[in-house]
């Protein structure tokens, strides 16, 4: 909740309507990048971004062919002397399945208890559309902006950002900035200022496991056939033991643990592991590694999770198939100072030691990516930190997050800069899941503290 | 291959086109009784099965609704002194999928090598044809049948059954009969006669695993949330061991071992393990129970299997959730002395004590019917081996089949007849698979042999 006024107040009170029907116009459109059959419409979203990039008042307004999804970029360079910020967000959104359980549809932004409930409402169209509105608005008032800004925009983060990974470091001049700032986390708590120092690496797999030449009759040949779905359980079953402690040799070799000033600074953060369970997970309980706080669980600590399994009959009814391949989706989670080559590597060795008899596994990379951490006491991230407190009235506190964004690993490595990590979001915005949501008054919020950190860096 | 020649011989020589053209437009007919979009199919087989037994000159033809998918029913009961003989046959097909891997389209049969390919060709449509036909022919020749006639087709068969297993125990004045006779199992090699007279039973159940109460994103949440699927995962893999061999308390404790004779008959029969591995599994080697034959693992040893799992992400591409809910499809195969509802009681308390921390898991019983053993010695029995003999030039050997037939036990427990399982598959069949197919030349082998022990047993 915004509790001071920025100098972008004004404006952003007089054009709350088309603030949210602008959002709204590009949440409606399923950018669904891992789906082949929205590919059409990840472009429209593209094409929607580079629009409110120009009539922002950003120059050089380009769309970015890739071999995947097209990446936008604009820039406004004529701040002499003053820092330049590379603004970064991302267009495309997760599936929306499943379906049945969105109480409105995900495509089509509804307002409810002053949320914006919509697939990609905070993850991420909701967040990065603050920053092309704070520009806008700063543009409006004072026709020039107070420090160079750079937009990255990509349609490929939900899958991975092969092009942009390829893009940055190709184009180190023409992306050099200072910092970079991202709205793609959460603020601790609402109304509380935060800044993500800490994000985990993402290793995506799939495994695939293959038995007989083809499906058989689970009567004629039960018993003898090596069955894939039952191999491939049989495998992944090995891969945590019952407290969910990662069992593939290696994989904590190399794990930075946090200092314990920073595990400190956790202890003192409002966190009720009863609420957790109540109103976020819902399950009977929270799991995961005895001995650890499940701040550190999530923030810290490697993960392993199974997506799905593809293979065998899953519809309606009964079929006696011994199913001749499946596949899984599974994915680790790395923190800082893990080789992701290295996971990679651990883990093929892993499948093939225990791949069960009659069963052959292989493992096929989908992306890899390193936790990181930035460095707190950083000028930009320190401005920013500042300009959070002037916004919501206390002091900022910095967390981690468990999510991975892989860009941030990507700048600090190929432009040497450092990201301010300034979510608006909510922890319980249920992203990537059904009814995912962005409180309403945190966009504006959004939109004036980046305007107001501009302002405050420019200085 | 036929190697004397039957009563019949000329009538089916001389009707070879016409006898295939039907059944090929019996087979068209997608009638997958447990895919609900395919309701109307399984209906319009049902009325050309009717329509058939008509046409083949039997009387009070029924197609008799039912909860799900009706039963067809004809008779012919003018041999006075004679004992009768119940037909019975299954209509329904199981799904066809996967699709991409079948050569010709599964409901449009092909002739190629000698062989029938479609989905049904020989499970069940080409085999309880061969009945209609022979009756047809029969009757074409003589005017009138050698013995009493009760066909009974059902159009669940590959969906547990259940509406025939309500009207059996209903109506068994009017089912009565001396013997069944059911061609839906193979040959056990290519020109050797076979009679099965052992089935496994089977208990078909879907086990459901709830972890938090949506999906979750797998970044903010994994380390802390359960994962359902991995969850589902973990339960499964501990229901066998490496070996196979199922670790459910109690499953093996009222398995009946086959007899040493029964045993010793097996090791007489010509089997390669090699050549099965090579042209039937395909798989880098054959797993089950060590110590134990591979026909007694597949004929006599109760086997669990799992036939997919339901839930997650398993589209294109990668989705970082952790699901909240995943089902799986599991089947344990029984053998005699086994009880069904004693087997889900123990799948019950295994899943209960097995539970994944955090996942809340059910069971939901779908199907269940238990094995069987038919008496070889019995007079019916004797005379189909012995008409089996007369056709095909060789003495007939007693098998079992893995594979489940609820409706023998039923026809057993009810009507107090034994089955004569005489089926003219073969074992490289591919049922339930893709390229499912029939060898052409056994089809009107089973059309002569069903009408010449028609014509021994009525003699």
């Amino acid at each position: 909740m915004s509790t001071n006024a920025s100098s972008l107040s004004p404006w952003v009170e007089s054009n709350r309507q088309r603030l949210l029907d602008e959002l709204f116009e590009l949440i409606r459109i399923p950018s669904v990048s891992t789906l082949p059959e929205h590919k059409a419409d990840v472009l429209r979203a593209a094409e929607f971004t580079a629009s409110k990039l120009k009539a922002a008042g950003l120059e050089n307004v380009e769309i970015i062919p890739t071999e995947g999804h097209p990446l936008v970029y604009a820039d406004w360079l004529h701040a002499d002397g003053k820092p330049t910020v590379l603004c970064y967000g991302h267009y495309d959104v997760q599936p929306p399945d499943p379906l049945d359980l969105w109480i409105s549809p995900p495509f089509e932004p509804e307002l409810r208890n002053g949320n914006i409930y919509a697939r990609g409402a905070v993850d991420d169209k909701g967040q990065f559309y603050m920053h092309v509105k704070a520009i806008e608005g700063l543009m409006a008032l004072h026709g020039k902006l107070p420090v160079n800004v750079k937009f990255l925009i990509e349609g490929e983060e939900e899958i991975g950002g092969k092009s942009i990974s390829k893009y940055v470091p190709a184009n180190r001049e023409k992306l050099q900035a200072d910092v970079a700032l991202v709205s793609d986390t959460a603020l601790y708590a609402e109304g509380l200022p935060t800044l993500c120092i800490g994000l985990r690496g993402l290793v995506y797999l799939e495994i695939t496991a293959q038995g007989a030449m083809r499906d058989l009759h689970s009567g004629l040949y039960g018993g003898a056939a090596p069955n894939a779905v039952f191999g491939l359980i049989e495998l992944l079953a090995k891969t945590k033991n019952s407290e969910g402690q990662i069992q593939i040799p290696g994989i904590y070799d190399d794990v930075a643990e946090p200092d314990a000033a920073e595990l400190q600074s956790w202890e003192s953060l409002p966190f009720s592991e009863a609420a957790m369970l109540r109103d976020e997970v819902g399950s009977t309980r929270l799991t995961g590694e005895p001995g650890r706080s499940v701040l550190e669980r999530v923030w810290s600590r490697p993960t392993l999770e199974v997506h799905g399994i593809a293979g065998g009959f899953t519809g309606a009814g009964a079929k006696t198939v011994i199913p001749a391949t499946a596949t899984a989706k599974v994915s680790l989670r790395l923190v800082p100072n893990q080789n992701p080559e290295k996971v990679v590597e651990a883990v093929r060795s892993f499948v093939a030691t225990h791949a069960p008899a009659g069963i052959v596994c292989s493992v096929n990379v989908l992306s890899d990516g390193p936790g990181l951490l930035v460095n707190p006491n950083h000028p930009a991230i320190a401005v920013a930190a500042q300009a959070f407190e002037d916004m919501m009235g206390k002091p900022t506190v910095f967390t981690r997050s468990g999510g991975s964004i892989p860009i941030v690993g990507e700048f600090h490595e190929y432009l040497g800069i450092p990201t301010i990590l300034m979510g608006l979001g909510l922890p319980d915005d249920g992203l990537h899941s059904p009814n995912e949501k962005f409180k309403l008054e945190n966009y504006y919020l959004g939109i004036e503290t980046v305007a107001h950190f501009l302002e405050k860096y420019g200085a």
